[in-house]
């Protein structure tokens, strides 16, 4: 630990989430031994983002243009938007490879614990892009917290009346085992029960 | 994840120890929201790193320069050689702080099951020191596992009657609790006891 590159490194490493210091001592070792393997292309890949990442102007999503491949894609303009809490949502949604509309990314949920109020989010500009991009069904597909459900109160208020409204069904997740689940999602799954 | 920078970056990270693809996912996203207080240094950082990271040709720790400083130092030159498996080993005893001697890494441990032989470590580089260092001491800091102690008892061996040998003491960890340790530490901290 004599050396102030490598520690400069390691202590911008414990930044990242997931990694703390001795996860970081261990991941910039094993960088060092995979030297011309990894760590050369991953300071390349770092750089490259670092010049060309940028977020959607349209939706939120992050890409290389100012606007993403799939507001850019008339495919997708198919009269379905989502609504997601952010980006990670968003690539979680097309990892799954079934929704063929656009997205929005609000960028967070309303919070008043942490004074985040609609104008933070991307709700102004949700109400606008309904209107301007013939939007006919808004999915809420924002997270089963409690901030997110009152955010997705919200936004069903301020569009109340103006498109059909839906959000992700809750219930058992496949695989998932009852022993294993809490009594919310049992409950809401029971509620929701569909004829066999 | 329509963009192949993000891709081969998010590929890149989850290569890393200690994450996988969600989390790799995660990282460059919070990446990306922090370019220029973090994305970019950690880009240079790892791209000096790249550059000028080595390996000290004495004894194997990873410094910028062909001699680390431990070695470097005339100070450390107390005739104590502590042995250890790895860099991180090594890290791990200066943070302690209480060692004023210099290093040997090996490199790893004997293992028959892996085919790693006694001239695939720095044992013979290992047995050259102790003469030409003139060393009194060589402290023999291996983990305590089964390769770690086969290692240590090898070495034991190349070494026996040229010098003073040592290994770390075992026993209660502190601030550790009885009901929680394994009874082979158990075992040795009862076999070792000390009057008080």
């Amino acid at each position: 630990m004599s050396n102030s590159d490598l520690d400069t490194l390691i202590e911008l490493m414990a930044r990242l989430p997931g990694l703390g210091p001795r996860s970081a001592r261990r991941a910039v070792l094993y960088l060092i031994r995979k030297r011309a393997r990894l760590l050369t292309p991953l300071a390349d890949a770092m750089q490259q983002v670092a010049a060309t990442a940028r977020e959607c102007l349209n939706c939120g999503n992050v890409g290389t243009s100012d606007i993403c491949d799939i507001c850019d894609s008339e495919k997708r303009a198919n009269g379905e938007l989502c609504v997601v809490e952010d980006v990670a949502d968003l690539w979680a949604m097309e990892r799954a490879n079934v929704f063929k509309g656009r997205y929005h990314v609000l960028g967070g949920t309303l919070s008043a614990l942490d004074g985040v109020g609609p104008e933070d989010l991307s709700i102004p500009r949700l109400v606008d892009r309904v209107t301007s991009e013939n939007i006919t069904e808004v999915i809420l597909a924002l997270n089963a917290t409690v901030d997110g459900q009152t955010t997705a109160h919200y936004i069903a208020d301020q569009l109340d009346g103006q498109v059909k409204l839906s959000s992700l069904a809750q219930g058992v997740p496949i695989g998932g085992e009852l022993d294993y689940l809490d009594e919310g999602t049992i409950t809401a799954a029971l509620s929701a029960r569909k004829p066999v």
